[in-house]
């Protein structure tokens, strides 16, 4: 059967309100829905079991669920702590599971023989953007956000998707919470109520990340292998990346690190503030960070940033699958070759420092320490001075130093 | 008399061993020597007067202490903070007090009707290059740099300085640092030993911030108040910038805010690694990068990092009266005309937060939340996504979805 | 009366079928239709005086004819020209003028009282865009887009708007073009037919320009005048900018100098191709080019294009009023402090050079010649290669030379 | 025998004056001298026989001729196209032969087992920094500079090297010339005399761009073919890169296409105004452009201009072997993926245009106008600009509309 004409549709599916009342409704549209949910490890067995079981209340036709740790760390982390930096500097884009997970409904789609692909996303957000742009990417789909085309009808659109539920017989989880949540392998974040008004957040804005009076006395010392820019062990183990995300979560989280505040200029063009947690991530970026300086030539630590700007960027904004982001990665991967060595990191709570670094591609003159580098004598410092400050000086000469303002 | 035939000499002097060296140097070379200290924060009264009985000792014919405060931080702070970034992200200047030395300096030598310069600036470093492209831009000085001129004759330059001062009967001050330390109002630097070989540094390579063991256990609140991106008042009180610079180093340092290490490409390109201690300046950047988060536009937002980083780059560089650098400052200040309001900073130690932010420039729709701003329905947000992302997605259409790799 | 209760409605009409259409439609919603002509450049005073008479007969309640080459000359080619570069490197942005016939149509809204604005663009194009986006930057107006509302309902648009024209007895100009022609002040754009499928543009498609066979056989020779950037003068003569733009197209389109073809990545993400013809705008930018190119440090001419590149993509996409574009204009005017001094352009046909530079500024030190200004040895240039090249030397030291790929 | 107390050295010989001197000269230090000539497209087989000729006049040990061609293209031509500008947005890099002819004698000797390298460069110009970093950047080399160490005690440096050569019995070309004129397969380069003075250049300064006057009336229409970047074939005959470039000058050198006048700011710092003429670099790039304009996304036309300055800035400034040129190589390369197709360029003389463009991965809806394209409705338009400009409507309401200045 040609995939446009069938009548299954894959929903991205994680078990909360919104998408749980995407099943009944596009079954109500004559839809069979098939769910995927795609771990990218924010729940825990528990969680897991609880959400097919959902899905299964729920009538779906079919439920998978997919580990989606290696393909984050893969398709996101490994490029994302190359280039090094968050969104507007700060945010470390916690909210790019989003494209795996459009890459599990997709294979599940292929494997299904459809065209179809639902998601819940409203139509006020950046999410949906991220969403569907991923979707169109990757081939001519039929994209259903039910959230979307209710809400105009429905302005109290929770309330509206509870009362539906309930009038079908469904239960409803009525947890009513302070903030919206988002929490994922990368880690948490937090916005709404205070948070949004630019007010300090409440006691009750935290996710993982401990608070002072729970840090350890003790210091925190962690050392991290990077092979090609990758972080390939913890403190002498190799593991798999999503392993050692993982383990920087919960030992860093302990110490308050990663936590920050910042107020974002959105996809849609809103201002959007928030709380996120990443302990693991920020760990990660701080140690790759005092490799790169060390290693990089002066060139290439000039001019990284600017490609770190744009694949963060593209990544936040939802281009994904633009071959600019190939390009980019292209040049990350390239400036990655000697980025090999260890580095120690350490905290005493609420901020990681990298108070070590090891590697054969420090850039030194072999075993000398910065002093006895600088073999050159008076004429030569000047001649550097006077040609490399020479534009600036004619300047100067020509105009009367009135360049300074 | 013409200044270039003057015989009177212009000593920028902090009473350290390589200053005090170049008195009797200069002196010996036919020189009438005369000293200027500019106080940019760094010492306190005993010290200053310690500088002043130094010079006298070594026998200059004039000696001016200038309060450096006022200059650095019209001249620098204010156009740092509004840049808002360290050079390479980090590393936040704290050397640039060398600018405003320079101008006390040839404000001296006008004065004194000479065109002749000195300094103490070894020819292996960077200040050299900071120091001597200062004068260059802002006329025909001849610069005399004794410690450049010897050092290639005297390897061990510091050991021949003692030797040849104590023969000449001066005192020596025979403090062994284990680091060269740097300290003004904006900060503290430290390097050399097991720093410069990317070790741990040792318990001793510490400055202003405290450690761990010696937070307060209270959390610091502090409220600043900007106009047009300018720190006018700390909890509500209306003060001069560097009274309130000063004050946030004290509060904040309290809490181990600030303090970083990093390795960064040097000017005369060889890798430098420092610890540096900036708790006030860090306080600084923090709120004013959460109020310009809040008004700038998404366009200034993303624009504006590109200026900061260039502005940095010069000034760390040598390039402080590059007319380029005036060009980027009138950008700067036009993107703070609505840089007003209220920061709420907060700490619990290690990191400081910018809690809340009040401006009448907030971004938002009058009054509005995030979600009520939301004001559209499907169709216009279809018709974003669709036109936003339709070269991308004509990219898969055209070319079958390879964008991503 | 509350401007927003007003049926006053400001139409900004240009006489074609788009705007004549607007007139009687929008009169039979209830609009008091009230028309602006905002001449820029591109109609003689017979063409004038023909849009007078079309309004009239089209019955508007009034109609203004407002002389728009000072507003271009300041508003928009005088930073331009500044900037220095086209977009994506090549289109002189022409159709600008847009800009400011919002503003004139606003000037009238203001005057009659009312909030009303409509525009003849179409929904499929850039235009609407630009319009909208001015508009919604200078107040809460009312936009009604008359083309854009009945489009997707009669997709052959343009006959739809001919017979509702016919039956209510108006007449209709049945010019069938070959091309879509926009023509003002700045120059000629053409877009439509082989042009927009990446053929060869054929005899038809061309403006102003001379073709080959017509180009004078004497050379062209042109002074101009410089001050802080501006143009004001041509060939010894101070002339307001529009004067000496105007005549620079008579002079230099005989030349068929300006004339270009590119394919565009437009704001709403299709590709457009257009051929353009600017032979006043070119010479400029040639003649302001050479000068800056000799007056500026080496660090303005590396950075000024990051810049210029920003602000043409704004007034591309219809930023004409973010404040980003005010803070880059704050730059630019800066930047041209010493952008004083005559250029000679001269043509022989195809192309323009500049061919001599006068200026007081010229970056050269008193009166020598480039070899003359070489006053080092070979121990300050061996120095300056030494440490310019230090960090890239010591990656090839360390990593064995493997830097080139 | 190790390389470093071999007595053996390699001269980067042209037969000028220069390294004629440098023959004697080397040998008279104790060196046995080897010269290599590499023919990089400036000279017929006749001028190839007369450098061999003078070789062995000046008593060389041996002297080898190598085909620079394919070097240069490769090494060069490829990704200068890819990147797609010239120096300053001008100048098309056109001493980048001097990184060939650097490998080229590092290859010999290699073959003789030395280390020692010598060039004829000044110490007052570019080529010195760029010849001397490309060689340290491919080990640990002895350089020998000749000129540049003679020249500080022998101001008149030409007339002290034919005295030295005529004193030794070897003739003297007395060729003086008006200017300093460079030659290469990739074009010509003029300098000195009025054009050093900002004056126009007078009728000697030319090269191979013929004058309008002997242009030809017909027009020339060339087809080239792309594949990934780089082209393979013209008018339908596929060729080696070099043999297409060569074709491409003397065809469009008929038409006077390619040249052009600028002023740089070269290396070290002092201001550069040269003539240059590149008839097929400049086809080359027109071409390319047209390709890339229609294939590449938005995203990828607004980055890659980034990536292409800084690639032409490190090859202009002589960082041929910094990693970051690799890096910057790697994204291009990615970019050029679906670069293929065909372009047609026309010319009738001053100018060339690409007038038509074909490829598979035009970015356009299949096979439909730019018009058809168009497939949305009112709401979606107006919901594209509503979200696309609205941090900037949301300023104007904030702020009062005060963003354009």
């Amino acid at each position: 059967m040609n995939p446009n004409d069938s009548r299954d549709i894959v929903l991205a599916f994680s078990g909360g309100l919104d998408t749980s009342f995407c099943v009944p409704y596009l079954k109500e549209q004559g839809w069979t829905v098939h769910t995927v949910f795609a771990d990218t490890g924010g729940v825990d067995a528990e969680e897991r079991a609880a959400i097919e079981a959902r899905a299964a209340e729920l009538g779906v036709a079919s439920h998978v669920t997919i580990d989606g740790g290696p393909a984050i760390w893969n398709g996101f982390v490994k490029p994302f702590v190359w280039a090094g930096e968050g969104y507007q500097g700060q945010y470390p884009l916690l909210v790019s599971d989003r494209y795996l997970i459009v890459d599990a409904a997709l294979a599940r789609a292929k494997a299904l023989g459809t065209n179809a692909i639902a998601h819940g996303c409203t139509g006020m957000g950046n999410d949906q953007v991220r969403f569907d742009l991923a979707v169109k990417a990757q081939g001519d789909y039929r994209i259903v956000a039910p959230i979307r085309e209710i809400q105009k009808a429905h302005p109290q659109t929770r309330a509206y998707e509870q009362a539906y539920l309930e009038a079908r017989g469904f239960s409803v989880r009525a947890r009513q919470k302070a903030y919206t949540i988002n929490e994922n392998l990368l880690g948490v974040t937090l916005s709404g109520g205070e948070i949004d008004a630019w007010e300090a957040p409440g006691d009750g804005a935290r996710g993982w990340c401990a608070r002072r009076e729970h840090w350890p006395l003790e210091p925190l010392e962690v050392t991290l292998r990077f092979v090609q820019g990758e972080a390939v062990a913890l403190d002498g183990v190799d593991l798999p990346g999503e392993k050692i995300l993982a383990k920087l979560n919960t030992m860093f989280a302990q110490y308050g690190v990663g936590r920050g505040l910042y107020t974002g200029d959105t996809t849609i063009g809103l201002k959007g503030r928030i709380v996120f947690e990443a302990p693991g991530l920020t760990a990660l970026l701080v140690a790759h960070r005092a490799l790169e300086e060390a290693v990089l030539t002066k060139q290439q630590n000039r001019f990284k940033p600017d490609v770190a700007r744009k694949w963060v960027e593209l990544v936040y904004e939802g281009f994904f699958h633009d071959p600019l982001k190939a390009d980019l990665e292209a040049f990350l991967a390239s400036s990655q070759r000697m980025v090999n060595g260890e580095v120690v990191l350490r905290t005493r709570g609420g901020r990681v420092d990298a108070v070590a670094v090891r590697s054969p591609h420090l850039l030194t003159s072999k075993g000398a320490t910065y002093a006895q580098s600088a073999d050159w004598g008076v004429e030569e410092a000047e001649g550097f001075i006077k040609l490399f400050g020479m534009s600036s000086t004619l300047w100067a000469e020509v105009n009367g130093g009135q360049g300074g303002g």
